[in-house]
């Protein structure tokens, strides 16, 4: 079985694209009412354009039990090739964390997750073990407010370390974990700066860059600042 | 109608107890094989002695479908009179925190939710904006990877601020962030010493404190340096 590292080369390749389609239905601003039909129609038009597709697990679970059957028919109707993340931002501790990530990679199957860094280390393990699959780091996020914590001046208690935005030393941390090679980022694409320094940090790990589009952010500088050492 | 908070302290007053309990139901160490007979049979025996109830939603998705029904099952035989957390550390930006919002509140129906601080303020106002929903900001977890993050010592970017935790950050940013007096804390019982310093930046607020019994935190340590301004 192929891991997700390779499975997103081979479609990226495939597809000569690095573009993610993220699959967020807001049933107030889609066209059509069904949610399974919205999405299979973007999967039928998008197929030969992207390296992966990411359904949001936030909207499919503010619609209740139809949320959750219209997120399988949206699995079934990707094609097999094409890696799905799923974007839940889950993160906990302990066998809470097993529980999720059982979750996602088991019942959901995704090949890929984001998760959120807060509980440290042993918090994403669970998810890291599973080493086919892929655990994307949230980083540094697009909105507004986050400069409130993840803007912090940090440096490690007991010392000797530098001193850094909160974000760093998460990207520093995701790239300590990624001991299976597993690991990738989620970097806003509206904070061009930022992640140009992220993947100074990281040169070879994936990154997920949203924030093109509704959030504003600008494809071009994204590109030029996001694209890994190998180009 | 009743607020979280009205509700939580009617319930404690009701029970004279500040007991929380959580549903977490692992299959592999339950007595019997039905998720939602097990959690009827802990609510039977325990309605008169707690003041709250907090199903952790990362047990119930590890179970696909039959989780959420049996969540459905648990939901209904808790007495109305008693608060229930729905615990899913759920934090994430724009219109994916409001899907959250509403799947936690409107189609869950909890009276308070736990949620992670990442993403800043904006990242959870979908969530405060409920004004008679509890909000339990993530504040200091219980593991032992917390400190990997979570105690790095930070400053504000632009100066003018303290030398503190990225913790007593998170708990300085929630008290500011309780405008609608519907905000909490979650801070593991481990570590009673940050705990005791949690409970000074944020006198009044309820803190939910996990980690009593398999994580081995001390009920008495905690219940002293965690104990509201009120008693």
């Amino acid at each position: 079985m192929s891991t997700f590292v390779e499975k997103l080369q081979a479609a990226a390749q495939q597809n000569n694209s690095l573009l993610c389609i993220g699959l967020d239905p807001d049933p107030r601003l889609m066209p059509i009412a069904d949610v399974a039909e919205f999405n299979q129609a973007i999967v039928e038009a998008t197929s030969d354009l992207v390296c992966a597709y990411k359904p949001n697990l936030g909207f499919y679970e503010s619609l209740g039990p139809a949320g959750t059957e219209a997120l399988e028919q949206t699995l079934k109707a990707i094609p097999s090739w094409i890696p799905v993340i799923g974007d839940s931002k889950r993160g906990d501790i302990g066998n809470t964390a097993t529980a999720y990530a059982k979750a996602m990679f088991d019942v959901w199957g995704f090949d890929c997750v984001t998760v959120n860094p807060f509980g440290g280390q042993d918090s994403l393990e669970p998810f890291l073990n599973y080493q086919d699959k892929g655990v994307l780091v949230w980083c540094r996020s697009s909105n507004p407010g986050a400069r409130e914590l993840q803007d912090l001046i940090a440096t490690p208690p007991l010392g000797g370390g530098d001193s850094r935005p909160f974000y760093e030393w998460v990207a520093i941390s995701a790239a300590k974990w990624n001991t299976n090679g597993n690991v990738g980022l989620v970097v806003g694409a509206t904070y061009p700066d930022e992640l140009r320094t992220i993947r100074e940090l990281c040169p070879d790990m994936p990154i997920l860059i949203p924030g093109i589009g509704a959030q504003e952010g600008s494809l071009e500088k994204s590109t030029m600042a996001g694209i890994d050492a190998h180009g």
